[in-house]
């Protein structure tokens, strides 16, 4: 097994404001970005681990400092030394170096610069292992798997042992389950028709083409001036029709009472669910708003920045959906510790998609989830975005509204060669 | 009144870690320091705004690039604009990028930096005014003070107006309190013993000293072997007796049922609070401890990063002792908005201090809320830590146990030039 040599780390981003792409209420104009990493190692294979941490443009520079800051903790160590005990090496990167955790702890542009290279050795091992990430996982004992993991901080939620005796009942049906996702593909929604800066006209074609291409779930940016909501939503349900799923998203623009208030008067558009109805550290005002809008479900997640909080969104029952962000909890380790609470919780994940290389990261994770944790698809749905996938060497393949399982060595987000160089900041032809 | 030309920032250490002066469980080996922020004015009266966020050495630089990356946000400004509605430009500084809000949103190391320019403007403002901050916040009409506020997603905990009336009914007694703080001083407590890297011979002769000079409470760290717990908290009962308060801190070392079984272990020596007993994050885990330890007192807050965490603390009933930072929330405008809901919720304020800067900054906020906001010294004690005093233009004054009211006008963190220069890093002589 090789050593790692070399974490290379670079400033990536999209200019996609001039578009509008991915606008909503909190997020006007996001360039989508990626700290990019790629681990060099001293075996002749050519084989580069290949990791990122997503934000939407300027203080990307941050997160790259962060990683150079961090560098000398991974430089130097064996991918053996690592994998033989990830859950250690794990808790060493994000927490070893007291001084570095101060700046978190565990949150923040430090937690998202491990990500990227937590990610990045998870790429890395399984190109080794000439797996997709979701295989490796599904392959591995639990008690393989659990050694990947670190429950500080939720032995009061899930042990060790609990976690264990967990994956072991869900080991009948994983080849069944595993047949079935080659198959059928995990289900997904689009996100793609609802951004709030699309024009109305930009709306109803997009949402046309998605039916006809097969979708059956929607997702609305919400947020703004309540009546434009309302306007929006209806011109959604007249195009989308009464059966299909309508889920509505407003990106933390409310205070507690204001999401209630506002998503009464959503309610007539049956709304799936409510994401991100306030701000993402409020586990207690979710709560709130669930008790009081039920049946609308509460979603959050993308902004829940590691395993305590979501242990807490679990505990108070403040969610109906998980939506995890795979690059901001702190890589794929800490992204299994939340799966299995969540499974433990009878509550589904749908991982939060879109940005650049999210949805090239969640599928592993939804496909592992259903193989191996939850063993269920009740519930679930994968976010999809259709914006850059073009830019990776793999990129994701989703077909009448399911993603199609990955089949390349790693975990998805190896960027072409040519796009890294075209959108490196702010050199890159892209920003010229 | 002037603009803000430039925002100087600066890289500023001090090797702390070579003595093990601030070693606890979680922390090592700190080498103290500032991201130290200066703002520079178009007027000619010499002033300028200093302010600083504390970290503890590596990743200092991080916070450096984020000050950087947030500085054009300010530069430009006219100080006139942004106190007549600083509630405003608070949130504009804090969310209005909503590129730059990704990378918290109000957490880390984003929210670290801004602080530091935060709190450098009200330095610069209260130095205009020719006032100490707590002086310049306590001669403010309720209005005016809630102006200089933001309520965001604390709405549902504490009103903009039900704020007006809590100070309304606290100005009855002000000048009374400002008078008897002259007098006799804010009521504090030293953890200068109780370090874990400390000698049992070091330890029993800081008591001494301390008992000597008037300290009445003391505070241990703690969350290292158990039994080492156990010996060193029998050493401090041995040095200061049985009526004298002792504090313990775990620096979140402890999950939670570890927590609670540890600290029954250290019941028979009668800690006055458990503080940090677990993860900062972890809101329904410190109110778990709470209820299962009482009457030990629970107390957290200097790594609770913003007003949303501490309302869920008070929400929850989880803290019997607030230890709100003034350089990891998001400056004093945040700090302000934590006093007012912990008013509300009667829960005392004991800011942390120790670190860099932090003792030179609470004086002014336990002092405005003993003036202005809760009215009580009521199980409120200001915590002393005796170190790098010496670097501050106008530094921290203890009599008997006792911070004596800053006079000097500004926020009191004004670093001395030649110890700037000295400890800067990395090309300092001080890292020479």
């Amino acid at each position: 097994m090789p050593t790692i040599q070399r974490v290379e780390v670079q400033d990536i981003r999209f200019p996609t404001s001039r578009e509008l792409d991915g606008s909503d209420a909190m997020n006007a104009a996001p360039d989508y970005s990626a700290t990019y990493v790629i681990l060099h190692t001293d075996a002749d294979d050519g084989i580069t681990g290949h990791g990122l941490t997503f934000t939407i443009g300027r203080g990307n520079e941050i997160c790259v400092t962060a990683v150079e800051s961090l560098a000398t903790r991974l430089e130097g160590h064996s991918l053996a030394d690592i994998t033989a005990d990830m859950g250690a090496y794990w808790r060493e990167l994000t927490s070893g170096d007291s001084q570095l955790r101060w700046l978190g702890p565990e949150k923040g542009v430090i937690h998202l610069a491990c990500s990227a290279m937590i990610n990045a050795i998870w790429d890395l091992w399984a190109k080794r292992e000439g797996k997709p990430v979701w295989k490796l996982l599904a392959d591995m004992t639990p008690e393989e798997l659990v050694r990947c993991l670190d429950f500080r901080f939720v032995t009061d939620a899930l042990t060790p042992e609990e976690a264990i005796g967990l994956l072991k009942r869900r080991e009948a049906g994983k080849a069944e389950r595993e047949a079935s996702m080659r198959e059928h593909g995990y289900p997904a929604y689009t996100t793609s028709a609802g951004w709030l800066g699309y024009s109305e006209e930009k709306m109803r074609s997009l949402c046309r083409e998605a039916i006809a291409a097969g979708w059956e779930h929607f997702k609305q940016k919400v947020g703004g001036n309540i009546e434009e909501d309302r306007r929006r939503a209806r011109i959604l349900r007249e195009e989308i029709g009464e059966e299909r799923l309508l889920m509505m998203d407003a990106n933390q623009m409310w205070d507690v009472d204001e999401a209630i208030a506002n998503m009464r008067r959503l309610a007539e558009f049956r709304p799936h669910w409510i994401e991100e109805p306030t701000s993402p550290d409020d586990v207690l005002g979710h709560a709130e708003i669930r008790h009081r809008l039920a049946p609308i479900g509460v979603a959050t997640g993308e902004h829940c920045h590691n395993r305590v909080m979501f242990k807490q969104l679990f505990q108070a029952d403040a969610i109906d959906f998980c939506q995890l962000d795979a690059a901001r909890l702190g890589g794929l380790n800490e992204v299994i510790v939340v799966l299995l609470m969540a499974a433990k919780h009878d509550i589904p994940v749908c991982p939060h998609g879109g940005g650049v290389g999210l949805c090239e990261y969640t599928q592993h994770i939804s496909m592992f989830d259903y193989i191996a944790v939850s063993g269920s698809l009740e519930g679930r749905l994968l976010e999809y975005v259709d914006h850059l996938h073009e830019h990776f060497v793999d990129p994701v393949r989703i077909d009448r509204g399911h993603y199609q399982i990955p089949d390349a060595a790693g975990y998805g987000v190896t960027m072409k060669a040519s796009s890294l160089e075209a959108h490196r900041f702010p050199g890159g032809s892209a920003w010229q």
